[in-house]
């Protein structure tokens, strides 16, 4: 049976946890918990927001919720050997994922739009509006009253586990990343394209959560000026939203600090590709059952650095074996050509735009809104591939949706069925105004 | 039994078969053949250089290859419904690939990276070097003797399928990348990442077959001047490399012009997502059994136009259900931070570069050579995902690759197995010298 | 979250659980819980034996077992529509398996070969010894330390649901398996190539259960002495195990009384085809998270009597989407001749009981005793499959093991590997004695 | 490309192929080809009845088919390791199937009900007329005129592969198959149940062909009167008619005299598991792509005699990488209580047959007559699974059909929708009339 070494009070905030949570990544946040190699281990987590996002039927608390507190995490967890000895920077963490799952007792998510002065999305030229669907869960299942029609089996992961930085790596971090903030707007034209979104979220004691470490200490002041956002996966694995870190995977972390600092949150009871609304999983609290082992020097056998330092590598991972299984699937391209008409070069990012765009007019023939669809994207298990990035100009992306997640037939047909499309459903998704200045991108050949 | 409706003379050159095939799109480019609604009719192809590229054991008709001949065509194919009746423009055809496979006799094919200045590829500044790998195929499995240890079953595809554009159309795409080649480097910061590869590639005589147009006739000389080329996947499908589109899929095309004149080429034993090496499937000739259908005012219903004119937009497809099915994956993550350092802003192109070459890198441990695997990847069944697109700064991208196409076990090993990785590969690929003046793209973490 | 109708209380006897549990198929016990069409609801319940057999290091619990009292059931549990009226008989109740799992707490289970006196298996004349393997839960996985090098994810289902027979139906099952019982030996010939098994197990008030009824009062002394063993599958449902019966999946139960009464229970993290040593599956205590909905006269409308009554019905069900993917197998065929040598006639058992022989012997040159393969065939996820039953005089069956499920590569080689087969593996399966007198049977061609 | 090694040219008869083709097993039956290990070599091949039944609009070809010259093989091959020197006996012959298809411009096959008075099927005593459908092909797809609304891809396989027998163990066939046809009806009770079908086919010159051997010499009228027939499955392969035999599918065969004399035949565009019908496969010409490799002492190091002698073995094989996915099943359950009501002893056979009795009672409330969906379930990818094999007296079978290969969603239905069930089907199979005088099992619940 596995060991609880996180524990989760729903009735608590996250700062009151007994080993309470923090939002960001620094070497200098305190293990809570130690765990041996091999062993099994349950570490408990609540939803990103800390429960700042309930299931009130409304979308205020998404239209105002605070970006600077994302994502509270469990741990940071140390990591031993079976012998008792820490891992060690060089070393790989082997960290398989036994299981997963809710929390008992509360067993429903949600998948939101933020506010395009509040986050925004992918789509947030689209779709500026915070918006709000809630989703209940039957075991496997999801359903939401927001989105009739529509029932799926969850491919559950946890969308933030990472190990601790070092202090080299994060003074990487912090300056790339200031780099892109102060220069992105001149030097990336793919900004002017992904509206308006912030270029890069840098450290701020603002909304700042250090774990162990006492606020209003020097201690604390000085790590919650360095200690990085949580919000991009990054070296450490971290927020990378893999949908498919779901039971029995396999992911080779590597170590930055002795002991490795092992942090996860952010729970997803289901992604699409893309996570594409940006609070588009289905977000929940939840539970992991891990089991880790070391790899010595697992660093330089197995990754790859590719950059500057030998520490600008990537995590690997092996998928598990119980995914849900589809079998007919309907696909949508996207080309690299913007809603305006202007060609990009193989910008594969431009390409998934059009593909998700496409999916989400066509699916809204079926007596869907398009902020239904759009959430519905970014939970559902859709598969988002780069299928061809080279054939220049166009990068050609695609989006693969599971017909029999929908209780209707959804493909076109060569003779007019009697049934569907079309039908009209009523309920919507909460929905706020949006209240800035900045312009919506309509697309030039919609009624 | 399907009826032939385009044959292929291996022996022939392009120009010279019964219905001589061409190598560019436009509306005027005639018919040479019809089909009815429901019939099941057989289409054969060339591969994609009309045998320009050969089995010889050398790189250099790789290094040498013309450009401007890519990618000859089978067809136009004229579509008719049921009653004789020829698709219209607005209506949508679905395009039933019933079957497809190699030319009988003609079962091998190869795999290739073009020089740098040549067209080079998706890692063109870290391989500039003509390289080239052949493919024998022993029914469903292929296998090269330039790359041991490594066998798979295709999941064969046309690399081109599409429809010929209107007038209209044809201006829309000849502008927008006139634009990208006269303003591209200016504008994309992309283009510098993704090295000195061309941006676009205009109309142009040279190297130009528009079939049964004769040469040296006015018209000729018109249409060669204002068809477009068939590199990029565009509105009218083409040259998409959706990997996907395999044995038993059924595509929607639109129809822009009376007839919907189908074409269709390029045909690929097997490709990996992205096709990252640009020649990077495993090419050959082949042919297809398509069986068509006419959803009359299709377009309308089911497509959607998402630009400036209700002629932006693309095809959509289901897939087929005899994909080749494997269980076992390991999976690569890249961010968008390039290789030296550099942050980018949610750049799904930089991070599936570093994913793949993440995956390069880490392959190449277990025996192989860099090119051997850059070609690998470039042509067996792997998957590449845009996992996480809104967590700013950093795009997260995946590539999976199925470990049971390896001889051996290349996972990460937790205790140290006795046999395997790092077996000395004797072979490697054709090669030839990079002879021009760009700079290599260096990992500089690389020893 | 799922309301829990049957909780159970792993620290007390079945009978002396909140809701007194129950080892007998009758229309008469009355039910303990009422659940409504559309609700999610919990049903909790001990392992087949109720605790009987336990995780000591020993076989004795096995070779000692009491089959009087299998299998605890919870339940009976009275079904409702929306509006509160109870299923009739005549209906049909579909039944959603939501989630399932083992009791929180209770992570382990067992697999043994009964002694061939007491309840012996499919192969009890080549396997007379009790004998036991323990498994422990790693999430989505088993291990045992009794069978080293083996892990796989479990395909966890109730071996157990029915609802309750009425008087008529119970009568006709009393009836022909007493028939069986007394006219068998002679009639089937198949008994004696099954050696020695009991022919069938009628109602006996020993070791039996009734739920809320009272034990000595005249209705337990009657119906304890009416009430259906809960052995084989029949018309209700029942004992199947049918190891598909998993997360997702639906299931389409007859209903016979009022209410329906549905019961359950003989959880199995997981069972190969067959559960061919009987105690085969991996037993276990577990929860079910179930949903109802009634289709009325749906036994009419959708279920097919096949005999001389409209109550010779069996359930259909559907298969949920997220069962263990494997795509590597090696098959192993049997026909139906006999160890001796004598040929049957296109009987299936026969052929079955070959190919898992086959099975074992083969797998048993990797390094493992037969015993330790005979649980292994039992429990893990293999298929056994009906090839051909027309081919007189042979039925060809076939059992499919997923290769994955072992640490070494178990296929031939057609060239020698440097690595196993022939590893020893050291522990074995704890085993008792046989101290009966019937004949094992030997394969004569075994060294 | 694949070396031709038995053509076939479809004007000809059998026995005026260029290699005549032989119908029957036996040692001396002279090799008309050799291969060497590894090489890739195709065998083309008659359907079984080699032209005795076209398709012509009629069943008449199938209720007057001569039984006696079932089925027309390809071969022997002789088989030779790289060297050049032949398999010995005791070797095992690893023979991959690279590929496989119908004969090009042959694109058809049948289904049929042979009549009860010659041949019948499992079914026979419900089903005793001649019948048959006519499939045609589309690629990967095959469909009826006569069995409208159901579409599907096959996993075409060849139902007859096999090594050709030693003397000795071709005398213990023809014993223990005489003994069954002598004795049967009075030992096994089964034979009443499968009512009234030949027991056995002992050796018979009778519609006999050997191959090169000259008819009319001592040596053809010696072979003839031993040569085994190829109706059922046995040690050595053979009519094992495993539909998993498929594309990359590779099989072990044992080898019992020199060459191994390998035999293939009875090509079958798809089949459902147990191939009810009899005459059940979608049955037509194809051809194979092989290759082989000998396993030196491989029956000693990897099969498993079971039986008397050191030849009582069965192949083993592993199954191939692209085989059709489906993902939605229904499953039909069967318990072995005969359609009287009696109860049999774990008779795997009779919980099939009802398995299979109730799936085609209950598809043919969906507007098909029972004559359809008994040849339907015959010949689509429907899987028949052992479920439980243990449970005294009763054994469970389940046969699982996926949903997606009708046009039509034939679920259960909890709440009635607008569309289909019960649509009325106008085309059916074509029927003879029954002239015998057997009784037909009626279920005595029908209507």
């Amino acid at each position: 049976m596995a060991r609880l070494v996180v524990p989760i009070d729903l009735k608590k905030k996250p700062w009151e946890q007994k080993y309470p949570l923090h939002n960001r990544w620094h070497p200098d946040i305190p293990a809570v918990s130690e765990v041996k190699g091999g062993e099994l281990f349950r570490v408990e987590m609540v939803d990103f927001s800390g429960g700042g996002i309930t299931n009130k039927e409304t979308a205020h608390d998404i239209k105002y919720a605070d970006p600077s507190i994302v994502h509270y995490l469990s741990g940071p967890i140390r990591i031993l050997d079976e012998d008792g000895i820490p891992a060690k920077p060089g070393d790989l963490v082997a960290v398989e994922i036994c299981n997963l799952g809710p929390l008992p007792g509360d067993e429903w998510g949600y998948t939101a739009i933020f506010d395009r002065e509040n986050g925004g999305g992918f789509l947030t030229d689209h779709f500026p509006c915070a918006s709000k669907a809630i989703w209940y869960f039957e075991g496997i299942y999801a359903y939401s009253p927001q989105i009739p029609g529509v029932r799926f089996p969850g491919l559950t992961h946890p969308g933030i586990i990472g190990t601790a930085p070092s202090m080299e790596l994060l003074n990487i971090w912090n300056e790339r990343e200031r780099d892109v903030q102060t220069n992105g707007l001149q030097s990336y034209k793919l900004c002017e394209v992904l509206h308006s979104r912030p270029l890069a979220n840098l450290p701020s004691p603002q909304g700042c959560h250090l774990g162990k470490i006492k606020r209003d200490t020097p201690e604390w002041e000085r790590i919650a000026r360095e200690a990085a956002r949580t919000i991009p996966g990054r070296e450490n694995g971290g927020n990378c939203d893999i949908k498919n870190l779901s039971r029995g995977s396999k992911i080779y972390l590597p170590v930055f600090v002795e002991g490795a600092n092992l942090s996860t949150g952010d729970m997803h009871f289901s992604q699409g590709d893309g996570e594409v609304s940006f609070c588009g999983a289905i977000e929940m609290s939840g539970f992991l059952e891990l089991k880790c082992e070391i790899i010595r020097g697992g660093m330089k056998e197995y990754l790859t650095p590719m950059g500057p330092t030998p520490l600008h590598v990537n995590p690997i991972f092996e998928i598990g074996p119980v995914e849900p299984r589809f079998s007919e699937w309907l696909v949508f391209e996207g080309i690299s050509v913007d809603e305006s008409g202007r060609q990009h070069f193989l910008d594969a990012s431009v390409a998934y735009k059009r593909a998700v765009l496409n999916a989400i007019d066509y699916l809204s023939k079926f007596g869907y809104s398009k902020e239904q669809m759009y959430l519905l994207l970014s939970c559902c298990p859709c598969e988002g591939r780069i299928s061809g990035i080279v054939d220049a100009p166009n990068a050609v992306a695609t989006l693969a949706i599971p017909t029999a997640i929908f209780d209707q037939d959804i493909r076109p047909k060569t003779n007019k069925a009697p049934l569907g499309p079309r039908l009209v459903r009523k309920p919507d998704v909460f929905k706020c105004t949006y209240d800035g200045n900045l312009p919506i991108t309509r697309n030039p050949s919609a009624t």
